[in-house]
């Protein structure tokens, strides 16, 4: 039944070296190349370490108050067909994962529509750790950006921007983590509406990175960071792991988010290449 | 003929571009690199390009046979509360994933415990395309790789290598992209036992991708590239996109699995950086 389409796809994509991306040069030079590519591989290889800035995910990752926890339940077994499988349950918003503009804005994009390249970006790390010791509620202000382009040199143009306060010591007690007073309203650090605004609008940012739940400190406001963030078309990053194992610049940082069609968000691997 | 690609391709693995431009600052750096720093901030930016190698996840997004469509349902609402939030349900098998060894081989490694090293790797693209147009079993060969090796140089160590047979054109139709037969069988293009067992054993390789539902060709068969990969520790990628649009040899990968503790693969990002 599929012979015609077959054969469609054999015109199609028959002489795959026209395509554009396999165009080039030809002539002398091209035979050179090709001496060249026999005796010494192209390797591909990147010099440099990768760090991973990614938690691991099971029933006791912490959640915002009032989500679900990640579920995942067997659903084959390689005594039956030879292949373990297990089906996932989970809320998009749940561990270490992105916030797509969809969000917080309504019209917003979706997770699937992210830009890939603003995905592979120059990473940039603020760290409130001494601050956030011993205020729950510290944010990253902009007075925090200032002093570190006085040392660092200004932010790139498309950088993703980190928080780092060294929050996830906590998740050693998920309770902790999320941290909620007795009103139960979470604590813990985050960005300011300012920084994010002035992040967004000064420096261009592609998007913002937390090592807590939520990109806006100090809950129990409006989460106006996530509104200037998101609702900005640029994206958040919650819950990235070992930022301090990064330097403060210098790194590129690849956010391989999940891409459901129409998606808030998701979990993501997130990887810092050195 | 293959002269003109060559030349392309030599360009790209040789350049420097491949690699993140600039050497972290430390807080142990010196003087010196500080001023540097401070003087003509380092961007961190990569040239080159992002190529996405990942399909969008939706609920027609095709399935083995048997296992249950991506199923996405809102939980939370902009007008109750601010924020939208999805519900996600799959099988960890599903749309652009990744195969832990543990999906294959008892007490493998599951897909939280491969190595992030592994996920970052020099990307080698076989394309069988021209006989797959008119061969639905169509496999990779260990002569398909002699073939490759005699044009682009020997894969390098630690490689991921990708089937392109271009079945994704099937995607408009996913009933094509499974391809049963009149018993029930899927067919689709993969890796030969012998193809998937001289990678892993005579190039150590990381692990192999493949543009279909299975890393195995000609289903029907036992699965047997899935064990010479998964059974030596490897992973395996399923249903990669776009990889026409990918040189041969040059490009570095990133495959951005999700890490559920336990999980025997998952969705993941993955991208191309050339």
């Amino acid at each position: 039944m599929c012979a015609p389409r077959i054969v469609q796809f054999a015109h199609d994509s028959g002489d795959s070296a026209l395509r554009p991306s396999r165009r080039a040069l030809s002539g002398a030079a091209g035979l050179a190349a090709l001496a060249v590519a026999a005796a010494a591989p192209a390797t591909g290889t990147r010099s440099g370490s990768v760090v991973d800035l990614t938690h691991s995910l099971g029933p006791n990752t912490p959640v915002w108050p009032g989500n679900p926890q990640f579920a995942m339940i067997p659903v084959a077994w390689h005594a039956l067909g030879g292949f373990d499988q297990n089906s996932i349950t989970l809320w998009e918003h749940t561990g270490t994962h992105l916030d797509a503009p969809l969000h917080r804005t309504p019209g917003g994009a979706s997770v699937d529509q992210l830009s890939m390249t603003d995905l592979v970006a120059p990473l940039v790390v603020l760290d409130i750790s001494a601050k956030a010791a011993f205020d729950v509620d510290a944010t990253v202000t902009v007075d925090d950006v200032d002093a570190f382009e006085r040392i660092y040199g200004r932010i790139p143009q498309r950088a993703f921007v980190a928080m780092y306060s060294g929050w996830e010591r906590r998740l050693i007690d998920p309770a902790a983590f999320v941290n909620l007073d007795h009103q139960g309203t979470p604590h813990a650090p985050g960005f300011s509406v300012e920084a994010a605004e002035y992040l967004v609008t000064q420096r261009d940012i592609v998007g913002v990175g937390v090592d807590t739940l939520s990109l806006d400190g100090a809950a129990g406001h409006d989460f106006g960071a996530h509104t200037a963030v998101l609702g900005a078309g640029r994206y958040g990053v919650e819950m990235v792991a070992n930022l301090h194992a990064v330097p403060p610049t210098g790194a590129t940082v690849v956010v391989g988010g999940t891409r459901p069609i129409g998606g808030t968000g998701g979990p993501c691997r997130v990887l810092a290449l050195t």
